[in-house]
């Protein structure tokens, strides 16, 4: 479907909110943006890096003439965010999010007064630590995964509306359900992000208890292993509790991992560890020759 | 101390190993190298690479005319090299090693009849996930820690030998006793290596239990906290079974963690949440703009 909107409202122009715009306006998919956001520096950037065409920190306002709306501000907004814009929302608007957890943008709509139907629930896989509309680019989406989570009560139109504009900016669309999105990223997502901040406090705490400061000790393994772990602590406290259920099963088979591995490090069972490892390492070449690019 | 060796015999001519040599060969430190290892592929890829002068798979020969040896084979691997050149080392010899684990390297020394006195434990900081001769290349150890473990019975000479191989390596030195070597690299580098390696389980084990391949949606953030997951699942049995004691220490300090954070996420406690999010952001970013580099 050829899509070309004529008024998107970005709630949150940063790293995801600013991307998607770059991305629709580089394949000629929107005639004119708006970004809403509460910080004006911010949006000053977005609107100096040609990302916005205008700015606005009034949501009712912004979206009163809008045929797509984009939630692209962290899960603890989603209410009060849903709340300023139900009364102006024009007839036939389209209203989609970019949240890193599905069941509770939904819960958040069906809780607001913004028509459930015309919500279509997504969430582009692509990201770095960084954020900020000063870190948006056109290239983000290209080629990463985009999954929507629509189930019986969401409108046909908006869907494909929806669709058309993440083929746009360059995603590869998947459907499922909130359920399953929830989970999958659960394991692949949340967990490693908790763990790398788990990870970093670990050490952390191991220099307050030693002589020497381990962190003079930490190579190109520690860096890439804590990455994520600068990422903005607001938003993976947001998703951490929005997925709660998924993530706690998940930080408990990370757990009963680790302590399989303790057990076999203190009995000294050389073939279990080695086994552990191998699988490991296996698994990880393998996603990485089929879906990794670069090592 | 300018050092010029005149025969250095490398006993694994991996990724360490090689690039040692390319080192030495590149700041005109040594005369000769010869490379011992069990793989006549490797051997070759190194003479080929100008690693090495010549090849050997016999090493109480290759040694026999050496003023420097380094070990730089898996851990697990030591008891035997060292058993196999105890009868033919020269007088005046230096015997050093790359190893993750000191307490482990000198214990495998003092059970040997190689002479403790003449062997100077070294650790530099520095590696790939990649392995092999093909991997080794003359920066890599350049202005990265090598960290050395002498005690009260190492002979001053060697170590001054040692010291000065790895300065003109390119490398920086430090030295500290073995177990607080130990100590400060179970917790910066073997426990994310397996907390790697259990993290890449955990998502395989979901992956078998779900509808949904959960490699699949894996982006930037799995690859990164996961790269070491791909190291030698040998050398890092190697190393969580002969750093055993240190790092159970920190993989039940990480446990913990985990257990803070499973519990603030279960208690919906948003505060705690947030606090340890937060500081694990500030630490990491710390270490990153003292030590980290890049990104």
């Amino acid at each position: 479907m050829e899509l070309r909107l004529k008024h998107l409202v970005i709630i949150g122009t940063g790293l995801i909110g600013g991307s998607l715009a770059l991305a629709l306006r580089k394949a000629d998919a929107v005639k004119r943006v708006t970004g809403v956001g509460r910080s004006a520096a911010n949006l000053e950037t977005a609107r100096k890096r040609g990302i916005i065409d205008a700015s606005s920190q009034d949501i009712a306002d912004a979206v009163s003439d809008a045929d797509m709306v984009v939630l692209a501000v962290p899960m603890g907004a989603y209410a009060g965010v849903l709340e300023a814009m139900a009364d102006t929302l024009p007839e036939g608007v389209v209203v989609t999010d970019a949240g890193s957890t599905k069941c509770s943008a939904i819960a958040a709509v069906k809780a607001s007064r913004v028509d459930e139907h015309r919500f279509v629930p997504a969430h582009p896989i692509a990201g770095t630590e960084a954020s900020g509309a000063e870190a948006a680019f056109a290239e983000l989406f290209q080629d990463r995964l985009c999954i929507l989570t629509p189930d019986d009560e969401t409108d046909r139109g908006a869907l494909a509306r929806v669709e058309a504009m993440w083929q746009q900016a360059g995603a590869q669309l998947m459907q499922m359900s909130a359920v399953e999105h929830d989970e999958v990223l659960a394991a692949v997502s949340h967990l490693p992000h908790l763990a790398a901040f788990a990870l970093v406090n670990t050490v952390r705490h191991a220099g307050e208890a030693g002589r020497h400061d381990p962190f003079c000790f930490a190579a190109g393994g520690f860096r890439d292993f804590t990455r994520i772990a600068s990422s903005s602590p607001e938003m993976w406290r947001d998703i951490a509790l929005n997925n709660r259920h998924a993530l706690l099963d998940q930080i408990r088979a990370f757990q009963a991992e680790l302590s399989r591995l303790e057990a076999a490090i203190a009995g000294s069972d050389s073939e279990q560890l080695l086994a552990e490892f191998k699988a490991a390492k296996a698994a990880r070449d393998a996603w990485l020759a089929e879906y990794g690019g670069d090592a």
